[in-house]
């Protein structure tokens, strides 16, 4: 044991041994002792982090934890085929590529699976199919030729498959079939050339990734399955939620007259900080939407859901949090205005606020059960209503003149005195314009949730949103399809051309 | 041949016969042939549309060309192993693994590439021993437990290397390593219930990785090597400049007074919409930084190069894009603003935008040669003296009664005749509130510019950019660390603690 006295003012370190006895450290062991310590100390205070962070999130989010047991049980499954017999007989040392197939391609939602699985399945077909065509063009030619036609023909099209890769419509549906076509081809027309019995060898690879895929699909789709739509669906409506409540807590915190401000200061403020969620969930979007066009029909969603759709009221979203960003900012880096000036105005932006935000729930609520909002029109209005109640308050702001000035009695400002007026003049324009810039914003803000409200109406109409008197569900279904008629039309036109 | 006749204002088709003669095309075929001519067509056009863009890439980024005939080369030289017998007889059939390894390893910047191959060896060699030290477990506990163990393991490795996965820390640094980590956990503890020798297996198969490795570093590094760490400061500065441009064209589009904003009117809307750049980077920003942390020295910059600063300057580069967006917006949703009261404010304004403008110009090209700016403070006092100059401006605004109104006169507006001298003041302070806005948001944005100067100015200080005065450059590089000291009061504090 390590103590520490202190003698005559200078610290001494001693150390108990076993028999009774204790000796000074020398500074050197000291050194190292201590350091050994601090060492230990901060691994175990940085696993004990992690470990709290791991717990938090698994806590948080239960769906993960389930998805690492589904991971766990395809690999359990997979591996059967090793132990089994009969099984391992039939697909022989290629149960390998199936574990394989299993680890790459088993991803969190259904949607993302499906698109390895479709991409993996048609690469290596494709690309199987060409390399044994290469194989055998190349056998044709004789010994000396055979390995320079396989090399090139792997250079040239290893490097046309990258670079497909890098254009962006490519890259957004099958990257991952490309870079799997790459790999089978080299594989295949390569160890071809060692390999007899090619086409048993490739059946069996394409037969065990089948195994495989299949495994994974009927994992990730029966067993608490995670989709991409649903997924992409609940963040567009929360993000909203998260815009309404940022708004309402803004107005809240700035323009309420009575001191509800300060209650539930932290949930507040969170509460306020929840536009900068949308601000960054562009990729999250992208990726979901992406993977959504994979999945089949599910829950409320038709197999042809408008998952664009989301992209483009996400788009919007993202013009209204930026406005909002700025709202916050504008107001945090500058000083208060004064309450004199701030109470004409203050009911006006709170109501305007407020509306806002009433329109950006009401959104939300129609995204989240997926019905049509008869009083989405109505809270339109009524934020309008607002703005122009605002603009209005602006035309009968009241004039400078009326503003209590250091002294008073100057009402009728005449001409002669104009240093003292000028300098009350200037004091409450720079306060106007501080008032301005808010009541701007809001308005702005305000014309671009019109913007998200164009889209969600657009989403409602191309994802067939129930009416809200849901009886008329059932006609929506019979609704004549418009595409037909205008694929005539082209038809036609391309025929008189002719 | 099909030819189209108009006969008694009928459409008549018909197709000349090899014997000269003609017939009436059916209505039904002719449907068919032009469909078929329609979808030819579309077919055709999609190509070339496809290949015209593939094209324009090729065109304007020439380095992924060459990342393709990278991994083209990479590949020929790895299948080389499998036409030399002797290299063949060498690594056996296991050279699939080195095929592969190139494959899935190779990326586009040395960054990632080195990300991978690094996460590739530990994730194998860990995966490997542990493997190999539980099938040497279950080996002991007889055949009937054997299986039973190797599943049980395979299931909970699975499950916790992919959870592990979903930690932000570790997906940042090793989440290609996990994945790397289940596949040859598995296929080890999996296949080595059927193979024998398996510790020589697992040899063969880490040396063949290596060999793919290797070869693509290799490549990576020699060949026009592009660095995740290069393209993340183009990057950076690249953004900047954008910023610059968007501030300086919306400045020149707004305030100035001589006609030029109409020259180059195609050129300078490109320019103005350079902050949508800033706004959708952060994505690319953070995984550059990433990949940048794995690189070794190159070029100007270290191995210990703050990487991580960028993504700060990057994140007050984006809050003042959000800025800008809403200046942008608020202007082109409202009325122009009559020119009366532009003309007062136009010059302040256009000061203001210029200089600030150049401060970000200043940044962009001290970040791009990597030389610490004498000139750049200079820029920001003349920055902070525009926004003064604009709040002073503001402050001598002339005030409502100056503006001529619709009936001029009423200097002294007396208060008997109410009606109309509101509606005038109404007038005014709407579009007060308009230039208020406009006025504010510059100095908010001038106020974010700080933001961004005080982190490029950390980013010199930490990367020891030169002065501009090169003489002292040498001096930098023999600047005492101050990190030992730091470390040495740490320890001291904790044995003072034992």
């Amino acid at each position: 044991m390590v103590k520490e006295n202190e003698v005559a003012g200078r610290l001494e370190w001693r150390v108990n041994m076993p028999n009774g006895s204790s000796r000074i450290l020398a500074p050197e062991s000291r050194e190292t002792c201590s350091r050994l310590q601090s060492l230990v100390m901060g691994i175990v205070l940085n696993i004990k982090a992690f470990l709290d962070k791991a717990w938090n999130l698994a806590v948080n989010e239960p769906k993960k934890v389930v998805h690492c047991l589904k991971v766990g049980l395809a690999l359990s499954l997979v591996s059967v085929f090793y132990y089994m017999r009969p099984l391992y007989d039939g697909v022989g040392g290629n149960a390998m590529w199936a574990v394989m197939t299993v680890v790459v391609v088993f991803e969190y939602t259904v949607g993302s699976t499906l698109y390895k699985c479709v991409n993996r399945a048609i690469g290596t077909c494709l690309a199987g199919s060409l390399g044994i065509g290469v194989h055998w063009v190349a056998s044709q030619a004789g010994d000396k030729f055979e390995p320079v036609i396989l090399q090139v023909s792997v250079f040239l099209l290893a490097a046309a498959a990258t670079f497909s890769r890098f254009i962006p419509t490519i890259k957004a549906r099958f990257d991952y079939g490309a870079m799997i076509f790459i790999l089978t081809f080299s594989l295949v027309s390569v160890s071809g050339y060692r390999v007899d019995k090619l086409v048993e060898l490739a059946h069996e690879r394409v037969s065990t990734i089948a195994i495989g895929a299949s495994i994974c699909i009927f994992i990730t789709m029966i067993l608490c399955p995670v989709w991409a739509g649903t997924e992409l669906h609940h963040l567009i409506s929360n993000n909203l939620e998260k815009l309404a409540d940022s708004l309402a807590g803004y107005a809240a915190e700035n323009f309420s007259v009575d001191g509800s401000k300060n209650v539930h200061e932290k949930d507040s403020s969170k509460k306020l900080q929840g536009y900068k969620c949308v601000l960054n969930s562009k990729a999250a979007e992208e990726s979901m939407a992406n993977f959504a066009r994979w999945e089949p029909a599910h829950g409320k969603f038709n197999f042809r859901h408008p998952w664009k759709q989301y992209l483009k009221i996400g788009a919007s979203m993202r013009s209204c949090a930026y406005c909002i960003e700025t709202l916050h900012g504008s107001i945090n880096s500058n000083t208060e205005t004064p309450e004199f000036l701030k109470k004409p105005l203050n009911d006006v932006c709170m109501r305007l606020g407020t509306t806002s935000s009433k329109v950006l729930k009401e959104m939300s609520s129609m995204i989240k059960t997926m019905k049509k909002s008869t009083k989405l029109d109505i809270l339109v209005d009524e934020m309008n209503s607002s703005v122009e109640g605002l603009q209005n308050a602006l035309k009968i702001f009241p004039s400078y003149q009326h503003i209590p000035t250091p002294d008073p009695g100057t009402e009728e400002a005449p001409n002669g005195t104009e240093e003292p007026s000028l300098k009350s003049t200037a004091l409450s324009l720079m306060e106007i314009v501080q008032m301005a810039t808010l009541t701007s914003l809001l308005v702005e803000i305000a014309s671009r949730i019109e913007g998200i409200v164009e889209e969600v109406k657009e989403l409602a109409s191309q994802a067939e949103f129930r009416d809200e008197s849901s009886m008329k569900s059932k006609q929506t279904q019979t609704k004549i399809n418009g595409n037909d008629g205008n694929e005539h039309e082209v038809t036609m036109k391309t025929l008189q051309k002719v």
